[in-house]
């Protein structure tokens, strides 16, 4: 593992005023969107050392491992970053449900009702959502 | 449209210290993540009535129907909310690029290198990566 080229990496991130950046966090084989969490310097560094998602809590205020106590871990497969390095896509391999809900996603609830588009890519865009 | 449920909706949802709310952007066939953007309550409301993805800009402080000047607009399919109603998952058919970049995803780069699984899995992982 080439540390130098990963701390380059990571020190021309973008992080916000609190020295974060959110992560997309993808189920790698299904790419259904998991969740949404944070992450700093650290947690990147403990993240592709260890090849868990470690994120940093804004509520408590400290490190926590994904499933360190539900045994709900991640597996790291992919970290990319966006074209202004403020935002991270780290896809994962998911053990059980990411949500503290029990469901698989963290994104169970619809805002608006489904817009059903009026070609035939009816059947993709209701079948193939994760609508749990 | 209903459009009391609507607005029950987005004010319950958790905005943050600005009146914003993440907003991951999703291609709804493919699940490709293209970007991450912000709104707030108007950029939701403008979002859900017009169909096109309108967002907050930070840096310039303004609303932004993503494709006004490019072309490259978000047809919105689905807007969904996570668990703690924090972060929104919008669900879109894009338009030519996402990115400003002409990428077709904002996350066209890797932090670390693809982790390729021990398991029969390595063809998923990196056949179904949208690495552009």
């Amino acid at each position: 593992m080439d540390r130098e080229t990963e701390d380059l990496e990571i020190s021309q991130l973008a992080f916000d005023e609190r020295g974060l950046v959110p992560v997309i966090v993808q189920q790698y084989d299904t790419l259904e969107v998991l969740m949404l969490a944070w992450m700093d310097q650290e947690a990147i560094r403990r993240t592709l050392e260890t090849g868990r998602a470690w994120y940093w809590s804004r509520s408590r205020q400290m490190y926590w491992m994904k499933g360190e106590s539900s045994g709900n871990i991640q597996e790291v497969m992919q970290l990319r970053y966006d074209c202004d390095g403020d935002t991270l896509l780290l896809s994962v391999d998911q053990k059980g449900p990411a949500c503290h809900t029990s469901h698989r996603t963290c994104f169970y609830r619809t805002l608006l009702p489904g817009k059903v588009p009026s070609t035939s890519s009816r059947t993709a865009a209701t079948g193939d959502m994760p609508l749990s």
